[in-house]
């Protein structure tokens, strides 16, 4: 008997978890550690024990149910996303993660199905980041990408830690974080984008996550009287600003495939509407799936600033604030998904990650890669965010199809 | 004998005048009606009364000091400005204009000169606007601009009224405020601006003041999330007003001479670093001497917003929020000042005031004109504001002739 994934089920278990801080519009707020996202946690042990997981907590709270496989010593397959969200976040960015592994499990229990090696499904600790000090903790640390000392000592901005309120709500685990073999790892997630939606394809095989590289630029010119200081003697920081944020998303069509660049944030001095502005701070937040055109962007992109600058003789500072690193996800797996899609018959296109997510930790350390699926509009972080039960059904078959053959490979 | 200006009893009397409520970096702080302007009125009186004048104080607390001329019946000729300034002011800004009429007075009585007419130096209630409603509200006043009921009513952020203040201050005269012929009236001031300094001439000949028109413009995009949306799918509010910025700049070199239009104030929303700029609202401050050329700035501005938001999809806002009127200045007045700088070998040019001042108000009712001085690096507002001996020296002497011709025509 092969195993199916019951839609209803899934879109019900979804219903359920998101009636967990559910919010007056339709979203939901879990912030990490609190006790919504304690209850959260709860149910979905609950839910794990009840379709004959064994969990396990680890040292900063990361949870892992396991299904047993047929050979104790094989390395786990594992897929799991997280349940915290953002102040205002909908009910499907990390829940859908977490809750299409607990239906792989429930599928193969169904059908009587064994697997060789045994299956974890995982809820990563803290992946947005909007509560302590940094975005996917958790995994990140059982990553070996940040120390685990450095998340225990965080404090939210009311000064409460981490390790304090991991205890809090009871999920401060004893096993170590890390450290353990891990055959493949995969995620599903919402898209958070509009491609799929758009083109019309319920899933996407994620071939890898886009490097990031983000800056803060000053502009630094001269105040003065808006009555009264002529046009040809002013350094005005904002006109300068103004154009550089024009120039720098023009550099994004320079290439093919074309990078992401956005100016979002946006700080003038003096800001009064009389005064022409002294000092104009701007952010760049630039990415793409390519180390080579990232940096290529970012020359052309300085370039720019700096011709504008001189031509209208105002200092320029541009801070290269953070960069992340392009992350390449495993060809096998990705193989195995637009596979699994096609025996399916599920449309299926290739697709980079936008944002960042777990599996870009976990890809440090073990073959990963990720599954999308559409969500309404490319909405997400927002209450609104929405998906279809058909379009997490068809994630959630795929990623059924490539775990049960990870598990009984090799 | 003719009467002359002493250089050095008029830059004493500011440095005695800055005294009051000197700042720690050199500059002013008198709000209007607080107790450093009652203390900087009552030196002034004090003043005033010890070189002969008589002091009248109307219902919104102008001050009159008038120095008496042989046809009691003739209307005054009036000279002044303000000693409240802004929160960082500077010690030169009004102050000019009420010390170089007393010293008008002071010369005249050193050389024993008799005018016909009497002559008014006049301190005007709250010429900076800072503190309540508006700005030359006095003068405004007096000229039948705004109701005199409304200034009384008026209140400052911390709810204490116009009209109380004013009495607690000993201002609130009994004289009737405006309803007087004034046979003309003129006004020093500090031009705020760089012209005069650049040019190296010690004076300007103020043939009127530009007329302004200022615009809210709110630019509508969609937010979304920097990673995930494809720069073809974008509607960025921010990257329109940063070319709608560059835009209006651009138009004002339209024109000759060159109109100043400034973006001075922005403000983006959400105005976070990864989030496509979903609303942003920028203020357009632009000014010219001609209605015309305002009119038609005002066309292609709008006409330049209009095609930027169609290309790149956006909804567009534009909201004219004030209208200051162009002033022109009195042709005789103005030519008498060019006369005067001649006659005593003063290099004289003719120029706009960028900025608004009581003169622009004292033109409704009375033939008027100003006579600026250069002030350093054309800074104002702001406590580093400077000018020197000579040049103040100089714009009194050129105002001591033309007062006194004025007070003795026909």
């Amino acid at each position: 008997m092969t195993a199916t994934v019951d839609r209803d089920r899934l879109w019900q278990s979804h219903m359920e978890m998101a009636e967990i801080g559910a919010t007056p519009k339709g979203g939901v707020c879990r912030l990490s550690l609190t006790d919504e996202d304690k209850v959260s946690r709860d149910l979905f042990v609950k839910w794990a024990e009840e379709a004959g997981c064994t969990v396990r907590v680890d040292t900063v709270g990361n949870i892992f149910a396991r299904r047993p496989g047929t050979d104790a010593d094989a390395a786990p397959v594992m897929t799991g996303s997280h349940l915290d969200t953002q102040p205002l976040g909908g009910r499907f960015d990390g829940a859908y993660g977490v809750l299409a592994g607990l239906e792989v499990v429930r599928a193969l229990n169904d059908a009587g199905a064994e697997t060789r090696a045994p299956i974890d499904v995982v809820v990563w600790t803290d992946e947005e980041g909007c509560r302590f000090t940094t975005k996917t903790m958790g995994s990140a640390v059982f990553a070996g990408l940040i120390p685990e000392e450095d998340v225990l000592a965080a404090a939210d901005p009311d000064g409460r830690g981490f390790a304090d309120e991991l205890r809090r709500i009871g999920y401060a685990g004893t096993e170590p974080c890390g450290g353990m073999d891990v055959a493949a790892y995969f995620e599903t997630h919402i898209e958070q984008g509009p491609i799929l939606e758009n083109e019309g394809i319920p899933v996407g095989a994620v071939i890898g996550a886009q490097g990031q590289r983000f800056f803060r630029v000053t502009v630094s010119g001269e105040e003065g009287h808006a009555g009264t200081l002529p046009m040809t003697m002013r350094k005005d920081s904002f006109l300068g600003a103004a154009r550089m944020a024009d120039a720098v998303n023009a550099c994004a069509f320079a290439f093919d495939p074309v990078p992401v660049v956005t100016v979002g944030h946006v700080r003038v001095r003096p800001n009064s509407r009389n005064t022409i502005p002294g000092e104009t701070v701007f952010t760049i937040d630039s990415r793409h799936p390519d180390e080579a055109i990232l940096a290529a962007l970012k020359e052309q992109m300085s370039a720019a600033c700096g011709r504008i600058a001189r031509d209208l003789g105002l200092g320029l500072e541009i801070h290269e604030a953070s960069v992340s690193p392009v992350v390449t996800f495993d060809a096998a797996l990705v193989q195995a998904i637009r596979d699994a899609a096609k025996v399916l018959g599920i449309p299926c296109k290739d697709m980079f990650s936008g944002a960042g997510h777990d599996a870009c930790k976990l890809a440090a350390v073990a073959p990963s890669a990720m599954i999308f699926v559409p969500c309404k509009d490319g909405v997400s972080h927002n209450e609104l965010e929405d998906a279809t039960p058909e379009d997490l059904a068809a994630g959630t078959a795929v990623l059924l199809r490539v775990v049960e053959d990870a598990a009984n490979r090799g």
